[in-house]
């Protein structure tokens, strides 16, 4: 492996962990809140890039979190809205990222995410990992998202390092299946024991944390 | 208004009926079944067609189905299966479809679906509405799936008729979304009253059923 590419929203950085913030905008509603955004986030994601009306993932974020809010019959303001988006950029690293990063020094790393550039330079600023990274790459410059195969081929193009020698490594399934069909080394960090996607694709490796895949891949 | 294109899956035909047969195979489990299948049915239609790996609607229907019984850890043989999947062929319509089709005799009605042409041609068969429709067109040549604008074009390729004088129906919100976005004219047929999806874009009709659509819409 020549370098090593991590998703970034629920692989290295928890996005349940928004629960919490919404749970003191919408108290007993947290939980909730945070699944259906998610769900939403996602699926707009993949609308968008098929209709051809690209919106950043900023405007996207959005616009699930107030379909989850119409959804549940909530009430809100703009500033609500602007306090539980506000989460996205201080959202906390999962355990074994700090150890693994460290364990990963000597590799080229980057980040690829459908994030745009400032949303993900913040949330990589505020965990303290930016000088952790050759490359923090968004797909706002292409106007479509993952799992599009053109999204992939921004790391193969920021590295300048053959497909297949590249580990990319995602906890969501659907961007693992997407990555694989890309021609990438694939590792799926399935952090929570999920089911496989029946996409006709599997990853290289299947793992339960960073460092279960540091030692099958490099050891 | 020139030509009437309807969605099949949700529109027409009650997708939700296959709870039913999912129960008689899996005790207990039909609704969950039923639920899961149908959010995993439409993620992987989006993916596939994102990723660049179609297959067509059974297979991704049959993938789609084995999710939902994975994760619910359930376990099955080839012919439990397909007795679940054969249900595709005979939904039932809605019961507002066959007045309303009768009163929209007069004018050029098609469908036009995700399904493969033999799915879609089997189920209008079985609900005895062959004859109803001029043409039923299957995403299946094109190789990929809505909301790509290039499957609406079918519509408006086999019809012959300006975009904006077609009125395309769907009760699926991210449907309405594309058909709206690729320039339909377009009615909402919002049957369960749910929230409108935040995709920036809206329908000309949103009704609670058909006979409240031609009513709207023709009068």
């Amino acid at each position: 492996m020549k370098a090593i590419v991590f998703d970034a929203y629920g692989t290295l950085f928890d996005v349940t962990s928004v629960a919490e913030v919404c749970d003191k905008q919408f108290p007993g509603y947290g939980q909730q809140i945070s699944e259906m955004w998610r769900q939403k986030q996602l699926e707009y994601t993949w609308l968008r890039a098929l209709m051809r009306r690209y919106e950043d993932f900023a405007a996207v974020n959005r616009g699930a979190l107030q379909y989850a809010l119409h959804q549940l019959n909530l009430w809100y303001d703009n500033e609500m809205l602007n306090t539980v988006l506000a989460s996205y950029l201080t959202l906390p690293t999962f355990p074994d990222v700090p150890q693994a990063l460290h364990a990963l020094r000597t590799h080229r790393l980057a980040i690829l995410s459908n994030g745009t550039q400032g949303m993900l330079e913040a949330l990589v600023r505020n965990a303290g990992l930016l000088w952790n990274f050759d490359h923090v790459l968004s797909v706002d410059p292409l106007k479509t998202y993952k799992p599009d195969p053109r999204v992939y081929q921004l790391a193969v193009n920021a590295l300048g390092v053959a497909k297949e020698r590249i580990l990319f490594i995602s906890s969501n399934g659907w961007d693992v299946a997407g990555a694989k069909s890309f021609g990438f080394t694939v590792g799926w960090l399935n952090r929570r024991g999920k089911v496989a996607e029946e996409l006709g694709i599997r990853p290289d490796y299947e793992v339960a944390n960073l460092l279960e895949l540091i030692e099958r891949a490099f050891r």
